[in-house]
Formats: structure tokens, C-alpha cells, sequence
């Protein structure tokens, strides 16, 4: 154990998404203990029921706490945060934070006009979880399901390497010059997003934010950042939710969050439910280091 | 009931592509009863153990025989005639067909150099099936998974719409000035079959012949015929089931082959786990017709 009596963060998806917000808490908490897990079995959570959904992250989140002792949880699951976020509550007694709050609240910093786009899974815009916290918000919002998004994530056909910060134009440069299966993620990224400004202006909305709405595209920020109109803001609700974790979970990580970046040695302890090959051999890229080796374990029913 | 007296046809997919199996039967069988199940609340079978494909595949299979009285089955998804079609034959009584054994014996009706590819999901890919098909009828073989073939027919970007038969001359006149959701999907067909083209060479393969291992990919065929070389046969494993089908069940259904297609007049009932609305609304383009209204049905844990 690196981190001795550093508290334990717990960290919930249903698939290895969210090892992208893993990777964004690292950085500001580099010294805790993290425990994550993926309830790889059960994926996708997204056709099932808001009960069933309910169920796999309550237990998820039981794991977590009791077997793990995380003392924060956070969900970084567009769908369980969606549908799940007051059934996790009720099953443990430690705070939960979920990403689409946090999303929310920095597309409101973020935007003058107001008028924001989100980009998600089907099943996140299904359930306009987006749409509700953004207009709670006093936002307005047009949601679009991006369903190729996450398969051109997980071929790896995302070509430029993910920088820790903003995009460099010399990581745009790079995108220019790509190769084809670059070229195809640029073209339906640039389909997708003519569609959506389409319908804001439809809507007589003049959007100046775009929200990443799906834990798998801090993958393609950087294509999609170059094919934003200038002027348009991306927020990268990984970074939100790891934000928003430092201000309310941070002050029980005394000084730990202005060690330099060479410092960071967190310990992390990666779990699926199934699926662990996969998990390995994608989880790197997320995480952008090493997952180590999952461990597989059993939610029950 | 339009066609009293005829046997039933029992058809069963994890989701819904298997429609097009159906559609292929429909023109086989114009007059026989079906039954089409997807157990779309327990998809995707392709991440899950044998052991739990092989319990809900044969729950699905005692529904269409005990519930619906097919009988005669056929299995369309390649997951389960992977990795349940024995399981499937203890749980019912009546014969079964699945789809990979017609797909490699239209294969190897088709090829003349014994050298053939496969393309499916990473799940049939993973299961090795075609391989050891193919190898069993003394073909050479090699697959390659194609994880995004899925997404884009679901996400409707193949453009052209299937011909009853085989590609015509105009279809792929229209493919070359396809609007850029096609361009796309020829794009991403167009690197994925480079990149099998150069597996087959770099292995010492002359293949004359590609599978289409996944209910999905007829939805692209003319744009998967336009994109492989001259004299390259492209073998549909929808049709070569559906073929199969008559040649095995065909005598029950005397003279029914023979009737025109303006006599199609087929009852077919469609099933699903979960899922019904997306079923409803992507299903017709898979069976070429209105699927009706899709009854949802409990198949337990």
C-alpha cells in the first residue's frame, strides 16, 4: 500500500469509460488510493430498465464502499448518474458525486449566449439528464446521440495521443495530415456536428459550449476541438467531475494537490465484473498509463 | 391467422439483426407462418459466457417451440450458433439450423482457390466459428472483426437500398455518389478489407471469396460488393441459411416455393425481450417490411 491513511476514492461505470475521469481525479488527487470498478458483465446499462439500472449500481456501489472502503464514490457513468444517482445515495452513506451535474455547471461557466450542445451515448440523450440539469441551470440545451462515437473510441481510430491539458495546434496539425481511419473519426465527427449546429439554429439557439456528454470521448477531444467552430468552448465533463470532486472531497487530502506532476504515485486497484481481457487491453488508453491487472469480481444477480 | 394448416417457423436472434435471415426466409417460404424472438434485454451475447448464452439461448428456443409451436428453428445470430446450437438441440425437439455451417458451404460452393475471408463482429471473430467451418470443408480461412460495420447500419449510413437479389450496376452507380454518411461507411469498408486483403497475402492466401459473418452486414452489401476485388464472390450467410432452410424443411411446404412474389402473404409475429420501440423503429429496414408491432415477452432470468 503506497498511500497509507490516504482515504480511498471509489470510482463506478458499467463498462472502462470512466477510467477517463479516473485519469482526470489522478491528477488532482495524486497521492489517494483510488478503487475502480466496471460492471462489465451487465453492460450496456443504457437498454435496460431505470429499476434494473438501479439495482447493478446500488450493488456496484456497495462493492466499492464496504468491500474497498472508499469514503467518496464518484459515478462516472453518464447512464447510472442519469437514473442512479438517488438509489446509489440511498445505499451507502458516504458522498456520491455524478458527471452530468458537474458538466452542467461548467458549460454555465463557460457560456455567455447561454446556449449549450451536449454530445452522448443514445442513452444518455434518452434520458435528457443533460437537458434537465442544464436548463436547472437557467441553459438552454439541444442533446444528439453521437452512437459511433464510442466504437471509433474503442478501435482506436482516434490518431493524435490525448495531452494531459488543451489541445496544442501542433496536436491539430498532426490531425490534419491523418491517416484514413483518422480521416473516417474526423468525418463523422464533422456529420454529427453539422447536424446538431443545424437543429440549434433550427431552435434559434446561437450555442458558444459544447459539453462531452459520454466518458469515452475525452479520447477525441482533440479532433473534436478542431472542428468546433472558433469561439466554441468544449467541456470535457471528466475534468468537470474531477473539479468538482477536489472542491468537495479535497480538503481531506491536505496539500496532496499541489504536488508537482512527477510526484504522482497513486495506488490504484482496478475490478470488472467480466470482460477483464478487454478491460486490460483498452483500460491503458483511458487511463493513460497502465490499468495493471483487473481484478474479476462477482456483483451477484 | 392467414395461413392455417402451414407449419411455424421459429427464427431467434440476441437482438434484431437475424431479421434479415427472416427476410431471406420470407422469400422462400411465402406462406409459411413465423416467429421471430430477440432477446434484446440479455444482448449483447457476444461479451457473455457459454455457459449463460447457452441457458438463454435455449430459454429463447423452448419459447418459440412451446409458446409459438414452431416447428422448425433457425438460429439467427451467429453468437449463439457459435456457442449454443447443441445446447439449443437438447432444450427442443425440432430440428435446428443455425448460420455458420450454410455460410461455409455456400463458401465453398463459391470459391475455386479454397482461400476465403470472414468478416463478423469481434464476438463471432472471438469464437472462431467460420474458421473451424471453413477448415472443415477444407477451406483456408481468415476472419477479422469489424466492430463498426454494427453501429453504422444501425445508425442507417449505407445509403442504398437493398435489391431483393443480387447488386445491380445502378446500385453501385449510386454508391459512388453517395451522400457523406456513405462515404464514410465505404471508407471504413474500404480499411477494413485492405487491412484483411493484407493478412490473407502476408499468410500466403489467394482468396476468391468473402463471408459475411453478421446479420447486419446484407444491410451493406452493395457497398462491401463494390469495395472487393473483381471476381471476388461475396457469400451472404443470411441467403445461404435461408437456402439451407428449403432444402431441410422445404418439403413441408409443397409448391410454396414456387409462387410468385406478388403471392407473398407470410404471418409473422415478432418477439422481444426489451427493446421493443428500437426494434420497431430499425427492424424494417432489416426485414425489408414493416415488423408490426413487436410483442414484448418476459423469458426470465
Amino acid at each position: 500500500m503506497s498511500n497509507p491513511g490516504s482515504p480511498t476514492i471509489g470510482v463506478f461505470d458499467s463498462g472502462f469509460g470512466g477510467l477517463t475521469v479516473l485519469r482526470a481525479l489522478l491528477e488532482r488527487f495524486p497521492r489517494a488510493r483510488f478503487a475502480f470498478l466496471g460492471d462489465t458483465a451487465r453492460l450496456p446499462y443504457g437498454s435496460k430498465s431505470r429499476r434494473t439500472i438501479a439495482r447493478y449500481a446500488a450493488q456496484s456501489a456497495q462493492f466499492l464502499v464496504r468491500e474497498q472502503g472508499a469514503e467518496f464514490l464518484v459515478i462516472a457513468c453518464n447512464t447510472a448518474s442519469a437514473l442512479a444517482l438517488d438509489a446509489i445515495k440511498d445505499a451507502v452513506s458516504v458522498p456520491v458525486l455524478g458527471v452530468i451535474e458537474p458538466g452542467a455547471a461548467a458549460a454555465r461557466a463557460a457560456s455567455r449566449t447561454g446556449d449549450v450542445l451536449v454530445i452522448a451515448t443514445e442513452a444518455t440523450v434518452h434520458s435528457h439528464a443533460y437537458l434537465a440539469a442544464c436548463q436547472a441551470l437557467g441553459l438552454r440545451a439541444i442533446e444528439k446521440a453521437c452512437p459511433l462515437l464510442v466504437p471509433l473510441v474503442e478501435e482506436g481510430w482516434t490518431g493524435v495521443p490525448i495531452a494531459a491539458g488543451s489541445v496544442t495546434s501542433a496536436a491539430a496539425a498532426q490531425a490534419a495530415s491523418a491517416p484514413p481511419q483518422v480521416a473516417v473519426t474526423e468525418q463523422v465527427i464533422r456529420i454529427y456536428l453539422d447536424e446538431l449546429n443545424a437543429e440549434a439554429k433550427a431552435a434559434g439557439l446561437n450555442p458558444d459550449t459544447l459539453v462531452l456528454g459520454c466518458t469515452h470521448y475525452p479520447l477525441l477531444r482533440p479532433l473534436i476541438q478542431a472542428a468546433v467552430p472558433r469561439g466554441v468552448r468544449v467541456i470535457d465533463s471528466a475534468e468537470s467531475t474531477a473539479e468538482t470532486a477536489l472542491l468537495q472531497f479535497g480538503s481531506r487530502f491536505a496539500n496532496q494537490a499541489a504536488l508537482p506532476d512527477s510526484k504522482i504515485d497513486p495506488e490504484i486497484r482496478c475490478f470488472a465484473s467480466d470482460s477483464v481481457e478487454k478491460f486490460e487491453r483498452l483500460g491503458s488508453r483511458f487511463l493513460g498509463r497502465p490499468t495493471g491487472s483487473v481484478e474479476l469480481v462477482d456483483l451477484g444477480g
